[in-house]
């Protein structure tokens, strides 16, 4: 370990989330991981004796830390990632912050907070202005960052070229959401293999609300979720009206058009990746290609009811829950918050 | 075999229709089994040498029927169930019209013919009477009845109610279909094992046009389909404006008035099945409920874009193919056309 | 509700092999279902406002039985039915036992104890005798009638055949199992989808003590167990020695000759099926073919190892659970011991 | 491109193996693609508009090249990697071979030829040396070298270590085999979506046959072939009878003392992963890691009929094929075969 490196603390480092943003940070140059933390449960064990739930070998890095109890002492802070669910997180993550760490969040719990950046570094950069507003009226010396819920941020990334060229008025998503995004255990296996489910408790809310918040403005949002049995990728069948009724050819162009300048470490070169082979982009073929960093639009064509109607893919634990919070991190300290 | 019923050919005995279609024959009342017909490649064999690819028991009626060579020989006349590709139906479903013969088919062919009837009894059983004008306009002797395509008959049966109670301005659905829905070999487990393929080939353009002549005025329809790895069940996410906004309450109050008057023997008693546990219907607990032959709607709520938006599922190979082949049969029976 | 029919008590009523009992016993000759228990958390609900898990329609008969907390009052004997895990099984079972209940057991608790009965009614429907053993060793009135694990049912009923006909000496034996044997909610979908797991805990010592019990005579046994992507249905791939080498002609012969006289209500007419399609048993077509009561045989042919190699399926919720135990309570009914 | 590197053809670079080892070539120390090859039909297109049916990007490195129909002119020459078909490669492989150039095939048609080599470099290198015999023979200039079944590969890498330290007398192996073992289009998804297939054509023979020739002396092998719904790595389920009977400890050393020295840009460092989790190894998170040229043992535990059993892993169409015939290509490279 390098001695400049900043020590960051991850809570819920057992889980899907969690053992993805290891591997993230297991060769990163600004951070290092110096604290895992889980529950009660397995506090004091290895984390080498954890099994390790997602493909390829584990990384040895972290094989003699020991598990920590979640707890906002001196030893964690400055940079905490969160990958807790909603119930741990809404207590844990202001503890955290107000003992003065910068919390990059994966839950839910602080998201609609208007003092909460939803962060998308390629598009609301400058949401992190926010912090001074969170810091002045909680009395922190730390902040909470959050990440959006992986369905939205796909949706966002894929909408947000639109929204700048042209304006979206009106959105209708049908996802078709992979098992990985429940965690583990997450969905018992009886209730998935050859099986839909058409309803993921609290998500459609979840887009709806959280969409508008990030492209900053009212925006009619309708979300029709659904399990399917994916491991990896949500599939987001998109309609969509945009101001001034663009044909299929000017938004290819938008896409096309669209380079955010951010200079970090788990930025995609190319985050919007355009396929041209109809029946493209497909969740094994294409969601973790790359580093699951960039999402996947394929399929554009014109919708008759509101315009236009394309696929969007996108690795909901990379993009959407491990990678999406790193790289809220690598924006937090390029901006000077961690220091 | 009853001498007094009627004798009935299938063309395309051996697919995934075609034995659905055998099965659902093999106590019918009216009906009985007297030729089936495939390829050139499968002529001559016992139908017992067949392998046989629907779950349960095989029927033993059918074992020592010999495969003939689809042709329309006086032999075969005068009812017959195409089960048959596209392309084959352009061409042997005429031949056997004009030989006299009453074709319910299941082929896509001459759905939009503007003197071929697109029937599902339960909402335009009137369509019938453009019989008349096929005879007349074609010189046939016989006729060609069909049925929609598995996707808009699903979407149709959950339309039909609210159509007539209150007026359908506009839908978006949005599919998750079936493996079988593709027939055998169809899809490649390569393309769809954990995975979603997000383009049917010719299915979208299907939906949009043959549902508005199915409720016999133009509907503004979009339709986003995608090949999920379920065995058999249609999944449908729609969304819908209908004239005067009416609540869920009203839709649910419409869909419970709706009771169509069928006294045919595939006739189910309740063709909907309305469902209120948040997470059904699911295809693989409820598509084959009862014999396949009722759709299930659920998770009726609002839309935000459209007004309502809901669940409905259906068997596509009994209720969007062998099932709704019969029942035009029947309903052709009743009103004399076989006779 | 006839007066003269046993009333029968569901320990577990709400797992997915209890609802496999309640669907088996709507309509029973001889039983009808009184009361319905789950664990303290279910208790007091409406049986009719659980999720129903298995396909097809959920029999209405039960949805006003209130669930009851487990517990051998006055109300619950005289035939309990126990789908509960081998925990409260070795708590409750007996409890119910000594109250006078005769207990039929899915529970693997009591399985290996000298004088229980571990019971498939076509072989070894003499074991029903122990009863009297019991209780005398245990001042019970009533007793504990177990079936064999799913795995181990559904290989003993294949080697039945050739233990009688030419004595089995060594049987190895690797199973494919499906998902519906762990419960609901059993394994992950996280760990099942597209995935083999190659260890399923206490499976194989299960299965290589229970057989050489059933068949009533010491009998070198490897088990090797999987958790494969499937529903339901286990495929157990088969390599046995047996006494005299016969041919595979020979062993058709023994498994043709083998006609158990069992006229029990859910006693199949044919146990075993054997199927000569090179590509078949496969468990989405078979598994639950009938009534889910026959194994089905295929694959015949040497092995230069043990001589003999087969496949073998069977359906492990219904053979191998729920209508295991129904088969043994039929059993006992009809040996009077239920008076 | 470097001059200095070895030209190589692709005979049927299109399927899921051809495209593997495009991949593993793209950047190859020895070796470069020249030209890629594949059936008539394809003849003529630009590698870039062929579907890529892998995960991750494609490499773009191939995308300019036309396919050419496989046919040995001067130009395919000296190195020339066939993942055809059996048919087909029966008739091509010895047109190439007389013309000069070293097939390394994956194809069975030759596997059994005794003047063919049968390789596994870590095994048997040695075997090397039969190409005098086969160019004496046949008056080839070139010559066919075989990598085995990918079944026997996994199974040979995993008795090899234990064939050398204790002698194996006998193998039984029941195998689950991944979809991908069957090329793309394959096995119909309606035959594997939550379904076992007990049968894979000439499956059993090929790895009863082949792994005796492999290491080198005639041992009874029994092989059960089973098709899962699995993407990629075939599950072996392994009884062997050793020499001595060592105890389960003793074939853990054995394992770990089997360190092959192969010196080979394509030979994994430790071809032998040892798992000691008592659920793993599992296709889906264990096959492809590193790069697939590992195979993967778990579950060492004492068979009560032949001594031990255990489980090994590995990835088909890596190790099993595409990695097999490059590890080949490089033993014959540095053995002085191509120049």
């Amino acid at each position: 370990m390098t001695r400049s490196k900043i020590p960051v603390t991850i809570l819920g480092a057992t889980g899907v989330v969690g053992q993805r943003l290891l591997r993230r940070l297991a060769d990163h140059p600004w951070f290092e991981v110096a604290h895992v933390a889980a529950s009660e449960r397995s506090a004091g064990k290895r984390y080498g004796d954890i099994p390790w739930r997602i493909p390829g070998a584990r990384p040895s890095d972290f094989d003699d830390l020991i598990l920590e109890e979640a707890s906002p002492t001196q030893a964690f802070p400055p940079l905490v990632f969160s990958a807790l669910d909603s119930g741990p997180a809404r207590e844990l993550e202001p503890a955290f912050a107000s003992a003065g760490a910068v919390v990059c969040s994966n839950a839910s719990a602080f998201r609609m907070e208007t003092d909460v950046p939803l962060l998308i570094p390629e598009i609301n950069a400058g949401a992190l202005d926010l912090v001074k507003v969170q810091r002045a009226s909680r009395g922190w010396t730390g902040a909470i960052l959050c990440n959006p819920n992986c369905t939205t941020t796909i949706l966002a990334l894929a909408l947000a070229p639109l929204h700048h060229a042209f304006g979206v008025e009106a959105v209708l998503m049908t996802s078709l959401q992979a098992a990985s995004g429940a965690g583990h255990p997450g969905v018992p296996s009886l209730d998935l293999l050859g099986n839909v489910v058409p309803h993921i408790p609290g998500e459609e809310a979840k887009v709806e609300e959280e969409l508008p918040k990030i492209l900053g403005t009212p925006i009619a949002t309708s979300a029709l979720c659904h399990r399917v049995p994916v491991i990896e990728g949500h599939t987001e069948a998109v309609s969509v009206r945009l101001k001034g009724s663009p044909s299929p050819e000017q938004v290819r162009e938008a896409f096309a058009a669209w380079r955010p300048d951010l200079d970090l470490p788990s930025a995609p070169r190319h985050p919007l990746m355009i396929h041209t082979a109809e029946d493209r982009p497909q969740p094994r073929l294409d969601a973790e290609s790359g580093d699951g960093m960039a999402i996947h639009i394929g399929r554009l064509r014109p919708c008759p009811i509101l315009g236009l109607k394309f696929t969007v893919l996108g690795s909901n634990t990379e993009r959407g829950a491990a990678g999406g919070a790193l790289l809220n991190a690598e924006l937090a300290f390029s901006k000077g918050l961690l220091t």
